[in-house]
């Protein structure tokens, strides 16, 4: 199962390059990502603006869904549009299998607002004041529900065909943090924190890693 | 014609209520707009968090097209969600008669991602630095494109079919300053001003007007 | 007529050079703006404090009148000053011969605020919500006035003499969205959409192209 | 060892109320928190600057060190400072009996200093991009270690004696958002779900809930 | 001397109520100040949209110079434009008589541009990082210079007739802390903390107090 | 005694290089500062992820006191934390000798919190609305308190042992602008413009420098 968790959780990681919120505010009307720039700012380097055209702003594809055929039943489609560097949001497509589930996560940099293209899904965030309250809804095509930044949220497919969202971010790189990646970090987290923490035991812990 | 563009424009308007970009940072999991409070703030007041419930950050009804039977062909679906307060982020849809336009507005307080969900758009904003460049691109189902905050831009349906995009926008409340709409001000401003500003004839600034 | 807006609106583009609103804070005393720097970034490299002398926080000759020997009858006098690079704000004098204007425009990034050193001019901004509402007044010698950030505004000589103001913007490069440049703009607009969103003949298109 | 748990994610929760990071900038001298107002804002309202006196801008007892005799062997000691309301600031102290644990979670609104006061602790944090890479250090007295905002952290007491430390936030709110909070909210997130996420058995999960 | 001081700083007080900088972004199109409202926050409530007009962004009389008839021959010229709450930016007007002096000070939350209108000043600010480098000019009119947000500055009259100045700020609200202040505070710094701190004796401080 | 006073303020300008407040937010999980990296823009460049590690957050020996065997008695310990850049957040430690004394000082780009290790310390700071009203406390082992971005404050030692805090800032390079520096600054300010500043005779003045 180990294997799955590591090729899934390399899939989710392709949605955390793409996304952010309360970034700071360009000082130009854009400031397109130069990626082969050598040196490293906070957010990218502009390209010449000379050298700027449409296809700079552009992304083509999220039509076509995400591949789910793998244990978690979810296909991300991130996008990578150089042209939103500094200006504060991002989005990206998800798409779900049949009781397909995007894990318990939360993006450090951005809310998000998730639009149901296709599909029936039991979304809901944790949140820590009131503590650990689970504010969720089943939402259908055509609905809309909010993620505010930095608390756990999950959407999980329960109706009886495949779904789809559009995700949208208040940041240019929203980051993710997938809470089952903290069984899998690379190096390992000891056993004995976990165990404590999780007040489990280690056998628990081991399953969880596996 | 002139009743055509009023209704219109206050059709547009509604869009406006909506959304905005690089706002203020939250100081708490949550702020939902309190729109009944009698204290008007910089944003919403906070409902108590003890009545908040995942009804405050839902909305529905974004799978069914705007109306788009006036002299525009463009139907605007706002949304109203008010558990985005503090949060940075909003969207709506539009959709589009064949040869429909929403005409060129800026957005005072968002960038914007326009996401294709049927049918085909030219769309394109006006650089202010390069002076004036117009960067523009036909886009279809499953392509997006962005609108740096503050600078002109269009969409218009070039397919012989209706189009539909749902818009996100990097802010709570991004405002919308509809070009035209300075042909249709309260009170009027004066006719030797604006046939100076744009230097024509006044009887070519009485015909916008109408 | 055209070369003549050609002409103005390029004059005006030099007031958009210099100047921002609600920019990011800056980290350190000072990050004096390096122009020379290969590397472009969100505003501008620094120059080695070192090298920093009061000439990159200066800057002369505002008391001189712009020249406004133009169809618009609006002389614009825009600052260059290295120092403001991460500062958050910005300013310029502008002179309006009898009758002058400096047309309805916005600034994507800043809000403003005019002093009125001479004369007798008319300003006035509209509202995006109130929908379209026009905030205007006469203003004088010794007066000021205030556009806030992304609205259209415009300001118009109706004295009878030359009149002159200092600008002054809440960030490093506001950027200037001129409402007339709509029609100049490199490629055009094509003049059905143009037509279609005014609701006029292609041919009014055409005499404000012109 | 459920009760164990909710007791102590409690304990825990208190924590969250008194701590942020990258908050609004204040726009006068202080806004002491008027924590009595019946208006709820982003952040709090102020008292009245005239009845504003020293011990707003004071706490007392960080040298106590807080209660460790739980399953956890944690104890919190959060502050109550109404002073620093706007400023983006907090600070709280933390006790480890030998083995206790801080179990992974995330400050959704605040990056972290850790400063330690006595004992040896082994604490990391997991990066989003790289994804999972963990990043860990042993630190003793007079060692600080940084926590970015939003990545997922741990304390581990790993001295042979009670630890203790200062923890400084950037921001005056910054929420804590504990791992193991995911199997104790309310109401629960259905054991399907979280099985799926995990990929493990629901029997796991319930072992992890208990 | 002392009672000089006092009125003179009384003077100095009323040019920190109008001014700011970096402010938090406004989230409509504009908010202007209620000072009639009780309830407190940071920056000012807002007065009902409706209620607005033009009065509110307006502001006159800064053609007249103000009173320097002091000991320090200074005269503030303060505005109060309550349409400027949420927009980041203020200005004020200042006179120097022959040998008049603003004595160094620092804006909290504000840099600052002044432009002479007449007369001939010595003008600078000290630097923290190089450590206290003094960067100074003498300008003249229609000359600008630049104070960056934070740092001690002051203005000379060195010619031999009145000058004066408009001063604009990055800030709805700068502050104004004046150094010499310091040794007039209520109650008043212990003396033996002053001798200690400036390494002069006690005799010195009382004199500075005088 | 000048010669004390250089030594002293070049002590204390070690302080003012590792501090900050309402910095521009993080665009990625981190961004450690390059300090070698030739390129200098606002706060610093960014080493390669790949090449970080834990010593990047890591700094040690803050349970060592600084040395206070100078004219102030003060003696500051600066920490030098790579990682923290971009994070809005910085820490140091201070002694005080018997009587030491941090003289009247601001922090133009932070808040401040100090928590007493060991001693009493009598600190204070003056606000500048209501105008030079101090602000002042004891405060004991165990106590912190709150310094207001901007604002001039003071911490003596009014026990009769040797006294320590931290100082934790909200901001990654808060700056340090001491007053006494006024007196010292290279090349001086002229005696006339300090003599009617702070309206005394010359030789109040000198002795200040001296």
């Amino acid at each position: 199962m180990a294997t799955h968790i590591l090729i899934i959780v390399s899939l989710l990681a392709i949605i955390s390059a793409p996304v952010t919120a309360s970034d700071p505010s360009p000082l130009q009307d854009f400031c397109v990502a130069e990626h082969s720039n050598s040196v490293t700012i906070n957010g990218f380097a502009c390209l010449d603006p000379e050298l700027v055209n449409a296809d700079h702003f552009f992304f083509s594809g999220l039509h076509v869904p995400g591949n789910t055929s793998n244990a978690l039943g979810f296909g991300p489609r991130p996008t990578q549009i150089p042209g939103l560097n500094t200006l504060g949001i991002n989005l990206a497509r998800a798409d779900f299998a049949t009781e397909g589930v995007l894990p318990p996560h939360t993006h450090p940099r951005a809310s998000e607002i998730v639009t149901v293209l296709e599909g029936s899904l039991f979304v809901g965030f944790v949140t820590s004041n009131p503590l650990n309250r689970l504010i969720s809804k089943v939402i259908q095509k055509g609905d809309v529900f909010v993620f505010p930044i930095g608390l756990v949220h999950f959407l999980y497919n329960v109706g009886n065909a495949p779904a789809s969202v559009i995700s949208t971010f208040s940041g240019q790189n929203p980051g993710v943090v997938m809470v089952p990646g903290l069984f899998q970090t690379n190096p390992s987290i000891p056993d004995e924190i976990l165990a404590k923490a999780f007040q489990v035991d280690k056998s628990v812990i081991r399953e969880l890693r596996s």
